[in-house]
């Protein structure tokens, strides 16, 4: 039994502080001019811990780090963040400057070194102050409570507009267990971790081992889903941390409530996920696309990521334009199997086309749907039973706008 | 040796009917409100042709049947175009309609069928208004001037601001061989043929089979390696005939001139891609990216079409900012040999990453470059000795206004 903890506005309720045994941290330290930028979380014993990391070439030290912490024995305690300075292209110095910054919050929490990781996210190629940031982590004093949560969750922030996080409880072995997220993203948001950091806290009781794999299935149908531009970046990472406390038998592929706990994971990542979507940079709509009849899941998901990254299909989408020729191009466009003559396409209520022929509909009515927030396309290929969804937003002046400009 | 016709802004000198033995014509047969929607290439005696075709699944009718005339023995005599409809997802009719539009315009001109190969461009899904068009065609009288050439340069346009044509001489066997071509392209144009119809004429003495090597090996350099927005349409083609006026002898592979033939071939397609590049919906610059030292000339291609393709590139270019930090995450979003640690970046005459490490640069004197028509960005990934160029456009305001509202 799965019970949502999140308001329909995704800003009330629990937090990434909501799971026993979580505290957390967010303050100004002063690498932005004024709103927070260095947070922690924090956990009172030491958790599980998996990660899964950007496929860029150009991986960031903070994600060096992070590996390396993790690799030792597979926990961690405490998560240092830092926004405004990505640490990236930084070559050896941004090496020495990640280390030292989790050093430096080992030593304020007197925990090994190894029990910390770090992450980063902002403008490539510039060096952090690690002075001010050494003086921030100071001043961090982790909290269990929603405020101090929210302290975090604001620091963590770049472009984004909105804070993003939920929080899901179940029951497991009777106990109650509690799984939230918090998450940044907004531009450069794509399939293979891109700009984006999300991270997890749970009080189940699971391996590293167990709590790796479930992450690595449930990222792929839901971070690895959505797209804002298609672009990568060089920082991103989803971290689950695990401290046990709910006192469930341990998980493990075999427990009976092994699916329980990965529902409730994938849930919870499919929310942070689709709020980092509707949060894309300029964006106005969130885009749901649902492919259905596919040969092949991974096929589903292809084609499901074309459209909903296809730039024609997002101003059509923008404009509330029930342009189904777009979608039927960017279905084209992929390598998935498809059957010319055998497409069906619903945007919202409205099926536009059967058997790749239009089909008549209102355009009055199907535009004044695509003006709704939220936009749902359906596309049943019609040559196989796997299905998949993808997540992305409109393109809009405002991200030319914000993406001419970004650094002046 | 090899001598261009064409002049600074390519309106001017040689056109399509410049090589021996070609006629055009183009008018107004009704499909627009007011600009020529229909037009014609013919040559006075049959020639060997060559296409290569978009890779969408959905390839329209028109493809069909232009792939059937081809087929039969490699020869064509006139190609009949319109603009506004596509003639793509119509079913069973669609492919009638191609065909009769065939048929008509083989009887206008007393040849056989199959020498008629027949392109739409335009809206999707909408049957041909096929009265309409025979009674275009029944206009068209194909006249071997440039005026006549400008009149079908101008029928085959749809959100095009500029008519694309360009025109090279080269000396063969003694004789003055002319390539020339005229294409239309717009928004939705990407690598594997997107929405762009390129026509090339020439004068040459080559074998089908030899025509249709040399193609494919100039479109992988040229028509391939261009994007504007990522997306691929239904109904492009690039389309050659050779009528062989010239007289030089049959060019083969062995030919002691093959390669100056292909070389004035691969002039011609770079010249209109380039047009098609800079013509981007919505665009005010032209963008080459070129990359040198990669481990083979397909991933030096792959990472100069991850650049070019990239929005937040091509918003920075927009926006005149020298932002590198995105040309990095664009290459590390390759699947080509990446070297984090060595990768060397220049905007324009300006180096500004050196062993992926920033170098000092004037950001005030780049931003200045970046406001030039033309924007040239190096990259060399110094693992292999392997490079390719691709080209594209910035992506701007008008970009969204165009395709927030194409249809209305």
């Amino acid at each position: 039994m799965l019970t949502s903890h999140k308001a329909p506005e995704y800003q009330k309720a629990g937090d990434i502080t909501s799971p026993k045994g979580f505290a957390a941290a967010g303050l100004h330290a002063g690498l932005k001019y004024k709103r927070n930028d260095l947070g922690v979380i924090y956990s009172e014993t030491p958790a599980s811990s998996a990660a899964v990391y950007t496929l860029n070439h150009f991986q960031a030290a903070p994600l060096k780090v992070t590996k390396n912490s993790i690799e030792e024995e597979g926990k961690l305690q405490a998560i240092v963040v830092n926004s405004a300075f990505a640490n990236a292209c930084t070559g050896k110095q941004g090496d020495d400057d990640a280390f030292a910054m989790r050093k430096h919050m080992a030593q304020h929490l007197s925990i090994p070194e190894h029990y910390v990781a770090v992450a980063s996210t902002g403008v490539i190629g510039e060096y952090l102050p690690l002075d001010k940031i050494k003086t921030g982590i100071d001043r961090l004093a982790p909290k269990p409570t929603l405020e101090a949560a929210d302290d975090f969750n604001r620091a963590i922030l770049t472009t984004d507009l909105i804070v993003k996080k939920t929080c899901w409880t179940m029951e497991i072995d009777q106990k109650e267990v509690t799984i939230a997220g918090a998450a940044k993203g907004s531009g450069m948001i794509h399939p293979n971790m891109a700009t984006m950091l999300s991270f997890v806290t749970t009080d189940a009781n699971i391996s590293p081992q167990a709590l790796h794999q479930a992450l690595r299935e449930v990222t792929d149908k839901t971070f690895n889903r959505i797209t804002v531009d298609g672009e990568t970046s060089t920082n991103d990472m989803v971290l689950v941390m695990a401290n046990g406390h709910a006192e469930n038998d341990e998980l493990t592929q075999d427990h009976p409530e092994w699916e329980t706990f990965v529902e409730g994971l994938r849930q919870t990542s499919e929310d942070l996920a689709k709020m980092i979507a509707r949060d894309g940079e300029g964006a106005t709509k969130l885009i749901e696309v649902q492919v259905d009849g596919a040969e092949s899941e991974q096929e589903a998901g292809e084609v499901a990521k074309k459209i909903v990254g296809s730039d024609l299909v997002k101003t059509a989408v923008y404009g509330a334009d029930a342009n189904w020729g777009r979608i039927i191009q960017a279905i084209g466009h992929s390598n998935a199997k498809v059957d010319p003559d055998a497409v069906d396409i619903w945007i919202g209520p409205f099926q536009v086309l059967k058997e790749s022929r239009p089909l008549p509909f209102s355009e009055e009515a199907a535009t004044e749907y695509l003006k709704s927030e939220q936009v749902t396309i359906k596309v049943d290929l019609n040559v196989g039973h796997a299905n998949a969804k993808a997540w992305g937003c409109d393109l809009t002046y405002d991200y030319i706008k914000i993406n001419a400009s970004y650094r002046t």
